[in-house]
């Protein structure tokens, strides 16, 4: 086939696939339907392999066969699972808990900013950031009395900006060193929402001197639906957090039941209630696919991947808010038309796995791991033909 | 053998276990070693057989074969695995969803109670009661100003009492029906926490007026190691529940991602953030089961066991706080022992598990689906044999 300059080939797409240091990985997850294109492991990550291996092991060895015996092992899973993930985001060992969800961890790091900031009444949060993020700032804000900004501009006042750094529709990229600067010298804290950000980007948390930090791991970390999330503090701050859901795991000396709480020194202070063991050990097994590739690796084919997928974009006509710059984005590409909505349902109807977001955006999601360069190829084939009607 | 009146034999606990109506579901679930005597499935039940079939399952048919699709039917599994729960605990369907830690859900329901009661600053607990529960509610005391006390006598100036059915060292049952009753006549809200009690006895939540209770799933509903836990809510009062968390799956309509917190009328408000689905699935197997066996017979079954288990206290000359009328009392026995410590680890290398808790007390457990006359028998003769040195 003769080569037309600056047109991208599907025999392109294949010979990127060749080249790919990455391309076993996809052999660790369980693929049971090759027809199937999921540019959607932004939303939900595939099964490992070895996740269900895993959970067979927990349920007959330890489940089944230790009984109650096995919480002597399990008790510390979250701060484990946490140390597995650190590398991942620039955190040191004991600087991340598996624990909840997003929302619930986002709860507890906004008031223990706040707590940390009892001079100021603003929370800072973008007007487009997550809505869970700015449902749980809301809610906060309801009982606390603190004001609500939609708005990161003026920091001043600021006791906590709280802040996704990949965007969730356009997958735009914060500076979360430059801004971290920007508003610790304004005197505000930061918590910082990694979802759309760990195991897809290298990101150093220490190094941007991030202090606050939340995400979760179902995602590109590849740990099951509704995966346990993970919060994030420095060391340093660790034994000045408080936050106001006090329980028992929390608790320094757990099984001694005491009349008061006395919250652990360490990050497992912001732990609730008994955690789920299934969910921790299915999330350690995707979270570890991701440390045995290594950070460099991911968000390299990460920027490949989406860099194909904005080419392709503008061969097709298409218009994209993602930037062009792969060190501003994350590991999603949005396409912009008006007919997003009932796009990515005729897409669903090809097999092709894609998202739609408000208000005109369909999400190509391109998870180094397990998404192939001709995936990409594909999926924005058939966009580009939906679009041309 | 000649049989000495008023001396329980093992032929006797045998005699019992070959009449048991329930006895067959014992093979349901995943006994791998029989020469283990477990006598702690109030604090961690053993597995279902259908656990790791559903696990599979889920794995393969929905996780890998659906992806992000999926979540059309795993959307509303926190309600739906409530709805299988709910006959359990005599509330109707919609009452109850599964969700969460028993600490984080008794921190939304004791808020939620303030809310209704805002003119009145006491919250009151029983200063023996479990310690997550003394712990969130000593922790909502301390950022809303709110007075805790350590004691439920008065309640006119109290805005919610705070309970559990059972209680988890002496296994005494509360009168759910007089105590709600009487804290309703005094103008107060109650929470019920039903953590040793879903699954274990009948309890009618509907006749005995109770409006508000959580629960665990993983004792002797058999949900797994950290099943999420559930709340209950009365249809009438859902409308009027509010609690500071505010995520998004709370949300009226989720996916719009609109720009105010809008939480929906039921009891899907009481959501946080994204439910692990594997977590849900196993807690849903351990579930159906109690409501395959009935709670009748269940609950018939645990006081058999249990008094079996208070009868051999006395005939091995142990003392026991738990009440010795079955009605008063839940699925586990406790024997007071001042060296009930090193008797449970004695007790753990013969392969006979139980638990201490403190001061004095070796918990033995009853789990009607899974704990046999004959584990009892041995059970309590072996704390017999320790006991008399």
């Amino acid at each position: 086939m003769r080569r037309v300059p600056g047109v991208t080939t599907r025999d392109d797409a294949l010979a990127l696939d060749a080249a790919d240091p990455l391309a076993s990985f996809r052999d660790r997850f369980h693929i049971p339907d090759a027809s199937v294109i999921y540019l959607d492991g932004n939303s939900l990550g595939m099964p490992p392999k070895r996740t269900l291996e895993r959970l067979t092991e927990l349920y007959q060895h330890e489940w089944a066969t230790g009984l109650i015996r096995s919480w002597e092992h399990w008790i510390d899973m979250p701060q484990r699972v946490g140390d597995v993930l650190a590398p991942l985001i620039g955190a040191r060992p004991g600087e991340v808990v598996l624990h909840d969800n997003t929302t619930l961890n986002i709860y507890q790091l906004v008031h223990a900013a706040l707590a940390l900031r009892p001079e100021r009444r603003v929370i800072a949060i973008g007007q487009h950031d997550f809505p869970t993020d700015r449902y749980v700032v809301d809610g906060i804000a309801a009982s606390t009395g603190h004001t609500v900004r939609h708005g990161l501009e003026r920091l001043d006042d600021v006791a906590v900006m709280v802040r996704s750094v990949i965007d969730y529709r356009t997958a735009e990229r914060a500076d979360v060193a430059a801004e971290t600067a920007r508003a610790h010298a304004a005197g505000a804290m930061v918590l910082w929402d990694l979802s759309h950000a760990a195991g897809a980007i290298e990101i150093d948390l220490h190094a941007c001197g991030a202090q606050l930090a939340v995400g979760c791991t179902y995602k590109f970390l590849n740990g099951g639906p509704g995966a346990p999330a993970w919060s994030y503090v420095a060391t340093e701050l660790q034994p000045l957090i408080s936050q106001p859901v006090w329980g028992w795991f929390a608790q320094v000396d757990q099984f001694a039941m005491g009349p008061r709480f006395e919250p652990r020194p360490d990050i497992a202070r912001l732990l609730l209630g008994t955690p789920s063991i299934l969910a921790l050990a299915a999330a350690e097994v995707g979270i570890s696919l991701s440390a045995e590739a290594g950070m460099t690796e991911i968000a390299a084919k990460g920027r490949a991947l989406t860099t194909l997928a904005l080419a392709l974009c503008a061969q097709h006509g298409l218009s994209s808010p993602t930037p062009a710059d792969p060190a501003r984005r994350g590991n999603h590409v949005a396409v912009s038309h008006p007919a997003a909505r009932s796009m990515v349902a005729e897409l669903a109807m090809r097999d092709i796995v894609t998202d739609f977001r408000e208000p005109d955006i369909v999400r190509i999601g391109c998870s180094p791991l397990t998404t192939r360069f001709v995936d990409v190829f594909d999926g924005m084939r058939a966009i580009g033909e939906l679009a041309a009607g």
